[in-house]
């Protein structure tokens, strides 16, 4: 049976039994059942179910981990989080993870006004906030009221020319100052797709000229006391431990360096984010190749190494962990539509008294196929039908000796299939991969994969114990071609089900969606963000939280700023002035536009 | 000086004057200008221009080839156009399009159900509406009503269910029935990298074997008749009209066929969109082989000489070029907030009494550059930062030697580039290009760029009599080190001023950008579409016809479905709580932040 990669990407979240993929929590439901639950309550279409116990157990995992390495070291310095809002700012999962993490002073981390005042408004009280990111003097403004409020907010510097706004909001403001992170440019290079965000010419920080002058500049101001963090950050979703190191060891050398040079509040080192998540769903060859635990002991003994050397205060540690955190609480539910080559059967061939030589050849070949010519004579029909659009092009054969074409080279292709060794299975079975129309859009629900072709790990919710047989390919329900996840039998080999939708439902599962796909999500189309159901498990069943349906049709066009009254009064009126139709009848109109106006966007079959 | 490419791209739409680039229509203002006034009235951050003579121009040009080819080639059929709601679904956009293609009977095509409800609502009468795209019950519905209302649309049926879902609908409505299309699945591939839209395994449409299938449906339930057109679509920005041409032959014996297979309402041909742009900047390697009127031309006669082989109709013309029509119309202006090296100068250089010996020879290597050994001596440079940088992470050297070693290579390489040879100059250019930080979000504005490495023209929008000397990075704001548009000296070889914006503002334009970027928009960091000003440019002067401003920091919270009035509460309820400021202060903060929650996200700086 296959087990689509649990136990590579699963992180012991999720469970096969009974041939459904359940959750291996409480009282271990089936997602299918869920989803089922939801559909009788009329929810269809694409839905994003939010696991609050998964967040649950990353937040907590982190803490244990570096806990450990504190009290194994006997190391001085505390350890610290936030996360950072722009990996997810939805509020099913950020209200739930504030909730979660209040008693470990979990804080957040804000990259704009708009996330900095999410975390005014929600971070808990003791917990830290951090900003990074470029500021204007609104920004920083904002962070002084922020530590006007009484929360415990750190600036982190992006340039001199923030620090020097910085001084002169001190001026003109309370007496209450947040404090003051400097980010470092350091010269070690992250490993990833994502790393030129460390490196000396990456996009943020500060050159050690600019460290020496901050330093001068707080000193000047008298704000050196406020200055009690330096940042960096070598790139997202990192694969190796090795340049984390190098840099860890750059950037202690820097605390050191500016502890020395008077810095005497300066006791933390923030060590941004990323943490990695496995994603990888066909190879044995993970992304990662670290533990959290040995994360968490290499930053801990690092640092504990060079303090002592230099004789300084081991620093406080701080992490900005989101994909790590968010990552795998969200589940992407879409029903299939379609399966398209279903329609390749015998009885639709309308074989006429004489055909073209080439269809007669076809026919002879799909007769005498036989495990020994297989390969070849599918090859062979191959070329025949290439023949055969040609001549059509030409005008020298009709429509229906082309559809004869069609269906005899598919079911020769399906013949030899069922007669090939599995060695030449695969190599072949992208030849005659089945599409699955699924109800989602990839645009708005997958943005990684059609930007950074990100694989996410993708699998049926039931029939698990039976052998899924299609090699495929899934499309979504845009009008644009790029929106499909092509079968690729070295990097992608999704087998799926043969299933009859019109008789029985057939849900996939895109699991590890919860880190930035939802709100990177295109509106392609005017698809908008799936229904979103908040759920938690425990020993005794399931419960239903929270549910915020997907927007209508009439917010998505007062989103794009269209005056929906206006389009009201112009359908009204187009209908009162139809000819075509009674009285009545457009009282009937009027009323269907109306539902449909208020509904969603997304397909009704399933 | 330099022309930016603008007489690649700029399809005569821009002409530079007095340095500034202007629009070479009416009075000819300049978009600085247009800007600057924007700014006096308190616009910041980013804008989005649209020139409404611009679209009208691409409109006019499309009819005015067809029409003309029509004419040349006594062709029978006429000529019809539907703009795709897809590619720009913005009323800004929009409503201008339908107010100027009104006497063209300029239609639209729609591919969910919020865009088909558009077009009901803002079509005008007697023009087409098409509907393509995966449809359920709900929206083959929408296309009952919008024929009820009197519409002339046209449903294209992209599989059999479809179909059966028509007949259904049909039998349960009143007498009027929306005109049915077929979408058929040609061999021919196209080119480009939107090219697996077309081709036998493509994401739409009908093979033979269901097109016959479809015919015999529709005769059986009496529905023939509604039958009037079949729909391809080989690709988006195609480069090359070869495989149109191929994709037309194909299209047009099969349009031929089922009018022999009694389909006689048949009678129209739409080949969708595909029409390109030219969106090249730097090479004289123009991205489309062919012109708007060899286009038009070769369809007419293709379709002609079939239809003339065959003794058949000569079908009616209808086309979807949504990226032609809509690409130019608008304008991303963005500021540039500041230059990140000019920090290295030399009187930031501090040297000690006693310096590491890398550091002295980094002086010498600075005394005695001279064109004879400059290359070589800037390599040598690069090697010691390497080796300072490696003995300050080990503890050898400090901050200061660091930063000195930093500002010396970086003097070093300056003084190399103005010793250089044009010929040395561009490969070294890449080492020592300058990061200018643009207040715009790459990801919100640009998503193509992300997502497909779709080039975009850049150009400052004055200096144009200056020439610019330094080799440029575009950095956005957002807190992603992917949010940066790279210079590259081979594909995207961008030089931009040496400005002081403390000084002078500096103001980008990246034209080009009027399709998809604005609904494929991620609101990464929570930044959103940037304000769009309506502008109508005449031979007096310019009119701003209209202003949507760029969503508020409370509003995009509001579309993440937060609860506003709770973030208010609890903003209100903390600040009061505080105990580091007085009640009246705290009215003052509470003031402030009610400003900030109430205007947009961006930076305010320029």
């Amino acid at each position: 049976m296959n087990n689509y990669g649990i136990d590579i990407w699963g992180d012991d979240n999720f469970i096969i039994k009974d041939g459904k993929v359940c959750l291996k929590y409480g009282c271990e439901p089936a997602i299918i059942d869920i989803v089922n639950t939801l559909q009788d309550d009329g929810y269809k279409g694409p839905l994003i179910l939010r696991f609050k116990h998964l967040i649950k157990k990353q937040i907590e995992q982190i803490y244990k981990s570096f806990n450990k390495a504190i009290k194994e070291f006997e190391y001085e310095g505390s350890f610290n989080a936030v996360y950072p809002l722009k990996v997810n700012q939805y509020p099913g999962f950020v209200k739930n993870l504030v909730k979660l993490g209040k008693n470990l002073n979990y804080g957040l981390e804000a990259g704009s006004k708009a996330e900095l005042l999410l975390a005014m408004a929600y971070n808990n009280e003791n917990s830290p906030i951090t900003v990074n990111g470029f500021k204007d003097k609104e920004l920083i403004t904002m962070g002084f009221i922020a530590a006007e409020m009484g929360h415990k907010i750190t600036l982190t510097i992006e340039g001199i020319n923030e620090l020097e706004m910085i001084i002169k909001t001190a001026k003109e403001r309370f007496k209450v100052k947040p404090n003051i992170g400097l980010r470092v440019r350091l010269h070690s290079l992250g490993s990833g797709i994502w790393a030129k965000s460390g490196g000396i010419n990456s996009k943020f920080g500060l050159n050690s000229t600019e460290l020496i002058e901050a330093v001068g500049l707080l000193k000047e101001n008298d704000l050196l006391d406020c200055f009690t963090m330096i940042h960096f950050h070598i790139g997202s979703q990192i694969h190796e431990i090795h340049p984390l190191k190098k840099a860890l060891s750059e950037a202690g050398n820097i605390y050191v360096e500016l502890r020395k040079m008077g810095a005497n509040s300066l006791k933390n080192i923030n060590l941004g984010g990323g943490l990695a998540i496995e994603y990888s769903q066909f190879e044995k060859s993970p992304q990662r190749n670290y533990t959290l635990s040995e994360y968490a002991n290499d930053i801990v003994f690092i640092l504990k190494t060079i303090a002592g050397q230099k004789n300084e205060k081991e620093p406080n540690i701080y992490i900005e962990s989101g994909r790590f955190v968010s990552a795998n609480h969200a589940v992407l539910i879409a029903p299939v539509l379609e399966l398209f080559s279903q329609e390749y059967s015998e009885s639709k061939l309308k074989l006429k008294d004489k055909n073209p030589q080439l269809i007669d050849e076809l026919c002879d070949l799909y007769k005498n196929i036989k495990p020994a010519n297989a390969v070849e004579y599918m090859h062979d029909s191959c070329d025949h039908l290439d023949s055969v659009l040609t001549l059509f092009d030409l005008g020298y054969v009709d429509l229906q000796d082309r559809s004869n074409a069609e269906i005899l080279v598919h079911l020769i292709g399906k013949k030899a299939i069922s007669m090939l060794s599995a060695k030449h299975l695969l190599r072949t079975q992208k030849e005659v991969q089945e599409r699955y129309l699924v109800n989602f859009s990839m645009f708005q629900s997958l943005p990684d994969f059609w930007g950074l072709g990100q694989e996410f790990p993708i699998m049926p919710l039931d029939r698990l114990d039976k052998n899924p047989t299609q090699s495929a390919s899934i499309w979504d329900i845009t009008c644009d071609s790029d929106g499909e996840i092509s079968f690729d039998a070295n990097k992608r080999p999704l087998f799926l089900h043969d299933v009859d939708v019109e008789k029985e439902d057939y849900f996939l599962g895109f699991f590890l969606v919860g880190a930035y796909q939802e709100v990177l999500g295109m509106k392609h189309n005017l698809f908008t963000h799936p229904t979103q159901i908040c759920i938690d498990v425990n020993e005794k069943g399931y419960e239903i939280e929270s549910i915020i349906e997907s927007q209508s049709i009439r917010d998505i066009l007062e989103d794009l700023d269209y005056d929906v009254r206006e389009i009201d009064e112009i359908l009204k009126e187009r209908i009162e002035n139809s000819k075509l139709i009674d009285d009545r009848s457009k009282k009937q109109i009027l009323g269907e536009l109306f539902i449909f106006i208020h509904d969603n966007g997304y397909l009704k079959n399933i």
